[in-house]
């Protein structure tokens, strides 16, 4: 170990990329990725057009990226106040902050609260993992508490408990995802009570990252919460994760915060135009999401009908599945098999929290991937 | 002030991004823009051409970038080994992490080394001002020693004094521009001396941004020192500044704890795949550093002239100005004038550290720089 490095980091694990199909090289596409929860579908194509134009003549290569992003913060308020139905003044670019992702809003906001042993954050698992990774890389430390095993709900006493009870440091970040990765369930009315209730010294971080698929959203109740922020991000009904925009709304003192925590150019200019022209033509990229509700749908039903399978409504563009175990195959044993059958098969999927996470697809791999768990549990059976 | 945020950060001031050319709209361009130390020159239009191609062709916006970037390692690894003349094995994708600017990779650093506490950083200055601003934003003490007025060498006495005496916590890491911004001068044979002397406790971080127009390297030297690291960027000679790629080069256990800490998928794939065709095209993009080094010699001797200029001798694409004070200007109301009136003749240049830091431009660009600087100074002088 290199002696100027944090001991503490010798032992941590880092999260794993799993291997894109954008890289430098075209590469064979026979396989259905459905694993990262992305859109299916890539920009049409007239509005590729448009941003490789733009990138020709607009864009200069040499020159900066804008560090302010006030063109695109109007562009996000705007759609925000649509997306809740709020007068158009409610949020302004001063609700407004832009990151890489919303992996470096994450960074950010832990950065902002927890560090110098200032604060512990507080997750239900099985949820998203980057809270608890991005934690550990700053030290800071990581509360988790569960969920009920049937709905997924957080398991309120346990989570105010911990609030209660944590000290050096306390808990002073809660992280929720609404709808939640990977379960699909959106925040229950009491999960909502207990977010509400919760002391005005600790920030709740509701990362709506699947809204567009949910129509489901708490940016209207922030105006009452000043603890509370909500995080979007492009990468999913907008299309644009090969791009890397998120964005955070919140509290205009928060926002300036985080403003000065961000990276100055922390957005290249190819994405920052990307997510203006994205947002001009919102209505087009989202006519979309009533096809994908519906293969949901779909999927759902089609998958009910397997006594094996154990299956909760989803609120998002993914579906989390688990196997009823018998005496013959072990839980895990099923879950692991039933994940590579299909991986071998040609179907991508995954294999997280003792169950399956599959990404809704095109109409085509949403057959596919009917078609050969049908035939991996025809199996399994035999 | 929200109580979830920490205290420090309250008075803590952010680095402010200069306004951009690259906003969504074109804008008109009458400035000439010296103020960043950018490359003059886009990319030729057949790589932009290349570029707008495979991103409409290649590039999947909806799906997520390539997390590993073992592609352009390999590739950047063959250009780092090229840059020193070093055999094609010596440094491999193993020695290599590429972040969102070298910013986030000095942001990773200082999480790698210094958090919790553990340590405090040592900057000589003037110097990059981003070094001291992520620091503060994490917490972590800034330890700050002079230069030589004359030719802008590190104080060594008192860095060494500094790094002997900082406790609670001691000083982990060293940053050091090579060249150095804003004076221009690249490490002495004497600084070199000290930094090999350095334990092997502590971090050095040699950012060599400047490197393609120095052509001094020092990662020849990274073998002998595991605690030495370098950091470059394609935002200066590579001319790629809106895209926003840095790379470190270093020992491969600090490049696994880079690769721990940094955000998985920190590069968008429309940068990943511009770092790429630039190396590939290196040969044709670095022509133009020449011409620049031409230039720089052709304003040095001219700015020479004036006996109210100081001038060191430049290593990068820049020159750094001080101003003789007399009686009647004091100096710095000098350079504030210097500065606001080159920028209504249409020169924008940086005012820092009581002094400007001009980049050099285009022929056409020195030009206005040279007869701009000549026509305020003769004003100043009646």
């Amino acid at each position: 170990m290199l002696p100027f490095i944090r001991s503490d980091l010798a032992q941590f694990t880092a999260y794993k990329p799993h291997p894109s199909s954008n890289n430098a090289e075209p590469v064979s596409m026979q396989l259905d990725r459905l694993d990262t929860n992305e859109s299916p579908y890539d920009l049409p194509f007239n509005l590729k057009e448009k941003l490789a134009w733009t990138y020709q003549q607009v864009i200069e290569t040499n020159r900066y990226p804008d560090g302010g992003h006030e063109t695109l913060k109007d562009a996000i308020a705007e759609y925000v106040n649509e997306s809740a139905a709020l007068l158009p003044s409610s949020f302004t670019a001063a609700n407004i902050s832009v990151g890489n992702g919303s992996d470096e809003l994450i960074r950010s906001l832990l950065i902002a609260t927890c560090l110098g042993g200032e604060g512990a954050i507080l997750v239900a698992n099985p949820t998203f993992s980057m809270y608890g990774i991005l934690a550990k890389t700053l030290g800071i430390p990581v509360v988790g508490v569960g969920r009920n095993e049937e709905n997924f709900e957080i398991d309120l006493k346990a989570a105010q408990s911990a609030i209660e009870q944590t000290q050096n440091p306390p808990i002073r970040v809660v992280f929720v995802v609404h709808p939640n990765s990977p379960t699909a369930n959106a925040l229950t009315a009491a999960e909502l009570a207990w977010l509400r209730s919760l002391s005005e010294q600790i920030l709740v971080v509701i990362d709506e990252a699947y809204f567009e698929f949910s129509q489901n959203t708490l940016v209207g109740e922030l105006a009452q919460h000043p603890n509370w922020v909500i995080l979007r991000t492009f990468s999913k009904a907008f299309r644009l994760a090969a791009l890397r925009v998120g964005y955070c709304v919140a509290h205009p003192e928060a926002i300036a915060i985080l403003e000065k925590i961000r990276l100055p150019y922390n957005l290249p200019s190819f994405s920052i135009i990307a997510a203006l022209v994205a947002l001009q033509n919102r209505q087009t990229l989202l006519e979309s999401i009533p096809q994908i509700l519906n293969e949901r749908t779909k999927l759902t039903k089609a998958l009910s009908e397997y006594s094996m399978l154990q299956l909760t409504p989803s609120n998002a563009n993914f579906i989390f599945l688990r196997l009823e175990s018998n005496s013959f195959h072990p839980k895990d044993t099923t879950v692991k098999n039933l994940h590579s059958q299909l991986k071998q098969l040609g179907t991508v999927v995954r294999e997280i929290s003792g169950g399956l996470r599959i990404t809704v697809g095109t109409p085509e791999e949403n057959d596919h991937t009917l078609n050969r768990i049908q035939a991996v549990l025809a199996n399994l059976k035999s």
